[in-house]
């Protein structure tokens, strides 16, 4: 294991749709998946119904606990969008219009029905001292205000600003991950798993099991900052599982 | 608004392959919507990695926050299985084999390879004090302790788990939700969006936009406790639509 500095972000998904089991959320794996290739670990999520105390009192749990917080949801134009007050009053800011966004928004409204009425401008509001994120999909900027970063709920643009964000935050290593799979009950493995991982310091083995076409089956996901480690600890793994007569699958099932 | 008591619950999702983005997490959803039929509101999910420590203090938190906590996730027989240990840690209470977690896993494996080896059994370890969740799908079951409902994260298996504890747990009035839906941008109806919600004291509107087959729409979603509230608010929105231009489609898009 290196003894390099790890990097962590917390994820804070907004969303009365997803408490209630209407939405299934999307933001959660795709966020996951673009910080780890910036080589940021996310740490931890939660998720808080649209009410501007409690986002406030999670933002400063999470903010101070993490290098990054990002935030997914309720930058919109309607009423149920309170995140950018809710930060706001997390950093104890008032709430402004960014000249910037505000220029963006007439650029993109200019020409569609309706224009940047006033429901519109609501997206160029921003805590005080907050800098704007791109949004190639749409006009509405995402917000930056020290390390929180506000993201649109919508995850086709939540995945746009992430994409324009690409490369520019600070990070570590990013964790490799590499799977074998096994036409095996996991309970059938478990002992030459521990014993893999335990012969592997700096790596850390998953068993994800599945029950498929009748038949019962494993991942087996090991991951480390290694990639080289990882590697080997999975090939180790490979062998311990054919020598128990399981076919190793690389990749996975 | 009723005065009724509100009953809610968290989520505790415990699972690296959620947060490294690997999996797609399915069970918030399931819960959720499980849980509004039993009259409890999820009211806060956290997502954490599989360290003991973490877990544990997570469970404090959440458990005395609200009326019930559930987990999903590392109840299984393999190493990186800690649930039970960390629900342990955070009540203080040793871990002991429930004789009939026992037994019920002595029949399940009877017949099968394997039979009952020392990994299997790991699924009879339980909190002490803790109870047995009936578990129809496979042989292991889930563990309440006090209010707090481990559950498996396979998510079939949870689910399992939830329909055997239908009924079982007290709760309030479920939340009646109502969907209206237009072919409206939703910066171009927020203004009745909000007048409509002001004009029903006892109902939540979330505006859930979209843009499908080159064209923006939303779906305005009215909840409330009060079924014939969140219908009436329903009515008066759908008429709201139609006066401003857009034809309401009821039940959404």
């Amino acid at each position: 294991m290196t003894a390099e500095r790890v990097w962590t972000a917390a994820l804070l998904v907004i969303g009365d749709e997803i408490l209630s089991g209407r939405t299934q959320d999307k933001n959660v794996a795709q966020v996951a998946t673009w910080l780890n290739d910036q080589g940021i670990r996310l740490a931890e999520v939660r998720i808080v119904p649209d009410e501007a105390e409690r986002i406030a009192e999670t933002v400063n749990a999470l903010r101070a606990a993490h290098d990054y917080l990002f935030t997914t949801g309720g930058i919109g134009p309607t009423h149920d969008d309170i995140t950018v007050d809710a930060i706001a009053a997390a950093f104890g800011v008032p709430v402004v219009i960014h000249p910037q966004a505000r220029a963006i928004l007439e650029d993109y409204y200019r020409d569609r029905p309706g224009g940047l009425n006033e429901a519109r401008l609501r997206m160029a509001r921003v805590p005080e001292g907050a800098e704007l994120l791109v949004n190639p999909a749409s006009g509405a900027p995402g917000v930056r205000i020290d390390n929180v970063y506000a993201l649109a709920g919508v995850p086709y643009i939540a995945a746009s600003i992430l994409e324009a964000l690409t490369g520019k935050l600070e990070g570590g290593r990013p964790v490799v991950s590499v799977t074998v799979g096994a036409r095996a009950a996991e309970s059938e493995v478990a002992d030459l798993l521990r014993e893999t991982e335990a012969a592997h310091p700096g790596v850390a083995i998953g068993s994800y099991p599945f029950f498929r076409e009748g038949r019962y089956g494993a991942n087996f996901v090991i991951r480390s900052e290694d990639g080289e480690l990882a590697r080997e600890c999975g090939d180790a793994l490979a062998a311990r599982l054919r020598e128990a007569g399981y076919e190793p699958i690389e990749g996975g099932i």
